[in-house]
Parts: structure tokens; C-alpha cells; sequence
């Protein structure tokens, strides 16, 4: 698991802000949730990680009455992806070697930013290309051939809402090869992240079986996830774990994960030993 | 005075992310010294003011035993304004109404944040540029000249320690018209703001007097100021309120305030009526 740094309190502050604005919260109650998240923030302990910090404002927020407030966003956010799927898919089939483009597809998915604030079709869509534009640097490449060919099943943990409808094109391709191929969500809603119900709304159950990996924060911590995922864990000859949340907290756990992201902080971009906002696939043990 | 809102929260915070890295803290030290300044504006009232919320934050980073700790990134500032001085002089001296152009030179001199990151001299005089480049917005610049006549006295309240070099072309211009002018600095360092010490540094005697606005905060408010700031505000006919703090301190308070900026966040901006990073000359009654 990977342990915060000091940056962390300001970025996951300023997620809290970012959500007064997104939830177009009134000023009091905005005031009230942004002091009650730094007087929590401000009591973590220093050896925690950034998953454990994120969990905290989001307790903080639940205490204000809100239940899975990013329902109308992740809606949105799935439609919006689904806009940008066949331009995904063509770019996929028509790859000299389609299993590395539909890995890039799903590492660009992951730089989709939807919780910034333009976030019109044709925004999101040159977020996405711009990050395609850039080469994909992926050394876990040829290991994860091999490491595949070991079993039978993939165990792909989810990451944030709409970029799951784009995760379909990479694991439909293996299902396509002969390969199970699990999708682990979260156990409850948090932010923007993929529960039960927005895995069924992209469509995942087209190429996976999606199952409860337990977890209540934005990312998989192995020892506190669910029998289900632990299971799926152990038969999987491969994980591939998306985004920056499952790196955070599968990082140094297993050699058979391989994550697949596109950096959007410092902290990750080091540890992942890529500029920020380049679409990496690699291997951390 | 300006009352803050829910989002000054994340920008003070964030400025007290941005000392940690400007002093170089240790990661232990960085982290007692955020995780205190959350618990202190956690607990701020809601109808405080910006200016009180980041005396708040500076109180903790003092009692980390920090004086003037931004001692050194001062020298640095007066040192850099200086290579660009005889610059802006010339534009002033070659303008075809030099007062105008001055306003607009002290009022582009604000936008230089020597918080940021790149503060090399090439890359500070292009943000300087890039300000100069833009329309000065100065709907008080005739109402200005109309007061300055109504009396001898002028009284000038800096902001910024390097900005401050920048304000002498406008001061000594003024002075030189046979104007008394009073520049006001803060009471005791607070971030990068000119203290006494930095005003002689800056060459500020030259032209005008300085003296003490008996001010703790990054801004001047105005019941308090000392006596002898009262004495100088109710003595000079008009009085140029530079940059955000002053502002803040200042707004609403008398229509011979004048307020000289490039506005730096939004909530500023759309109080000053302009686009951030506009320069802007203004009077708010």
C-alpha cells in the first residue's frame, strides 16, 4: 500500500472543495463540510495512506446527508463515454497488435478526469486524445503475454464510472481470446468510482462477471476486501489493476498484478516513474 | 472588508502546502505544520475574512518556530524586480501619458507571484509581460487625477516584497510632481509582505516615507491600523490600495481608496469587475 505524503492533505482537500461545486452546495452548508473535513483531515495519523484520507472527508460528507451524491454525474459520465466507444473500438481493431492498443485505450480511459470542470463532450474527448497522442509506456507488456497464458482467468479491478464503459473494449477482447474475466467494483458508493449498479449500466456484464471486491474506499486494500475478491484473487493468473486508487492500495502486494493507469499526481507519477498524464502499464515487484 | 467564502478555505490551505515546499520542511515537520493549520481553520468562524484566515495559518506556522521566514525569498524578489526596474522605467518615460502607464506597470508588478515555482528572472518577466500586454482596466484613472489635485498628500500601501521596487517608478513620478508620499508597510513579516526592513531594501525612501500600518495581516484593516497609518489615510487626498490583501482589508472602507491590482482568484476578480490576471485601477464607492 502506498503511504501519503503531505501533498496528499492538500489534494484531498481540495477534492472536498471541488465537490462543494460539483453538488452546487449553498454556502452554509459548503462552509460547514469543507471545516468538519479539515478538522478530520487534520487528525489522520502521518503514517496513513491516501485511500484511508479519501475515506475520511467522505465519511465526512455522508455525515451531511449525502448518499451516493455522484449518481447524476456517473450517469452522465457513462453516456458520455459511450459517445467515444466505437472511436475506441475501431482504433483497437485496426491496431497492428490490438491487445497493447485496447491496454492504451484503457490507461488513456483513465485520464478522463470528470469530476474537472468543462466537461462537454468535446473536452473530454481531447483529454483523451491527448493522452493517446502520447507513447504509452508499458515495460509489463510482454510479461503479462506470458503471465496470461499461465490460467484462464483475469481478475480486472474497476476503477472510475465511464471509463468502465472503455474498460469493455479491453476485456472483451480476452474474453474474445477464451479467457474468464472477473470485474471487481466497490462494496458502497464512493465519489465517482464503479459500484454494482454503474458496472451493469456500462455494460461490463456484456464481457465479465462482476463481483463485490468489499471495498469501501476509492481503491482495493487487499487484507480488508471480501471473500469473493479474495478468491478471484488467488485463481487469477493476472490482475490488472486500473487507476491511480487500486495502484495505491495494491502497490508491492503480488507479482501476478499489473497496473494500468495514466498518472494524475506527482506522488504517483514518481512512484510509477512516468511524467504525469502518460498512459503506463507496469509491473511493480 | 471583503468577507471570504467557502473556497478561500482550499486557497489558504493550499498556500500552507506551498510554504512547506518554499521552506523546504522536512516531511515531518510538513506534516504537523498542515495538519495544524487544518484544526486552526477548521474551527475559523464563517464570517471571517480572508485576511483573518491567513494570519490564522501564519500564527501556526510561527509557533513551528518560523520568524520572517520568508527572509530570504524577499532578498530574492527585491534583487530580481531590480533587473527589470530601468525596463519599466523606460516604458513609463516613453509612454504618452506617463501616469497612466506607471498606474498600469505597479498595478502588472502584482500579478508576479514569487510564491510560484519557476522563479527564474526569464520566467517572471514574461508572466510581467504577459500582464503589460493585456488592457489596463482603470475606470478610476480620471477621477484620480481630478483628487490627487484636492490635495498634497499621497498616501501609497504596499504589498509584495519585489513588487515594491516596482511601485517606486510610480511613487518617485508622483513625487516628483511635488507630491508628500506615505508608503505604508506591515507591521511584522507576514509571508512575502514588506515589512519596514523590506521597504528600505526596495529603495522605497527615495521617494516616499514609510511608515508603519500597524497591520499583522497580509492586508491592511483599516480599525486596526495604528495612529500614525489614521493620521496619514485621514491627511492624504487619495490613497492606492495595491494588490488582493489590501483589498480585502480596505474594501468599502472610503472612496479615496483606490484600489491598483492584477487580480489572482476568482472571488477577487468578480468582486474588481475583470478577468483574473487583468491589471485593474478602481475605485469601489
Amino acid at each position: 500500500m502506498i503511504k501519503a505524503v503531505p501533498r496528499c492533505l492538500d489534494c484531498v482537500f481540495n477534492q472536498a472543495y471541488r465537490i462543494t461545486e460539483i453538488l452546487s452546495m449553498d454556502e452554509e452548508k459548503a462552509w460547514n463540510f469543507l471545516k468538519n473535513s479539515m478538522i478530520a483531515l487534520g487528525n489522520v495519523p502521518d503514517k496513513t495512506s491516501p485511500l484511508h484520507m479519501t475515506r475520511v472527508m467522505y465519511d465526512v460528507l455522508e455525515s451531511f446527508g449525502y448518499t451516493d451524491p455522484f449518481r447524476d454525474h456517473k450517469s452522465y459520465s457513462i453516456e458520455l463515454a459511450r459517445k467515444f466507444l466505437s472511436e475506441m473500438k475501431n482504433r483497437v481493431k485496426n491496431a497492428e497488435d490490438p491487445l497493447f492498443e485496447a491496454l492504451h485505450v484503457s490507461a488513456a480511459g483513465n485520464a478522463i478526469d470528470f469530476g474537472q470542470r468543462d466537461t462537454s463532450p468535446e473536452k473530454v474527448r481531447e483529454r483523451l486524445i491527448s493522452v493517446l497522442e502520447k507513447t504509452f509506456h508499458a515495460p509489463a507488456y510482454e510479461e503479462f503475454r506470458k503471465d496470461l497464458e499461465k490460467g484462464k482467468t483475469v481478475l480486472f479491478i474497476g476503477d472510475n464510472t465511464g471509463e468502465s464503459v472503455i474498460d469493455t473494449i479491453l476485456m472483451c477482447l480476452l474474453k474474445d481470446k477464451g479467457y474468464e474475466i472477473l470485474y471487481a467494483v466497490r462494496h458502497v458508493p464512493i465519489i465517482n468510482d464503479v459500484t454494482y449498479q454503474d458496472a451493469v449500466a456500462s455494460g461490463i456484464q456484456e464481457c465479465a462477471k462482476i463481483i463485490d471486491s468489499g471495498s469501501v474506499y476509492p481503491g482495493v486494500i487487499l487484507d480488508e476486501s471480501s471473500e469473493e475478491f479474495q478468491e478471484a484473487f488467488d485463481r487469477a493468473s493476472v490482475v490488472i489493476s486500473k487507476g491511480q486508487g487500486n495502484l495505491e492500495g495494491l502497490y508491492g502486494v503480488s507479482e501476478k498484478v499489473f497496473f494500468l493507469l495514466t498518472p494524475k499526481c506527482p506522488h504517483i507519477a514518481e512512484i510509477a516513474g512516468v511524467p504525469e498524464l502518460t498512459p503506463v502499464f507496469y509491473r511493480a515487484l
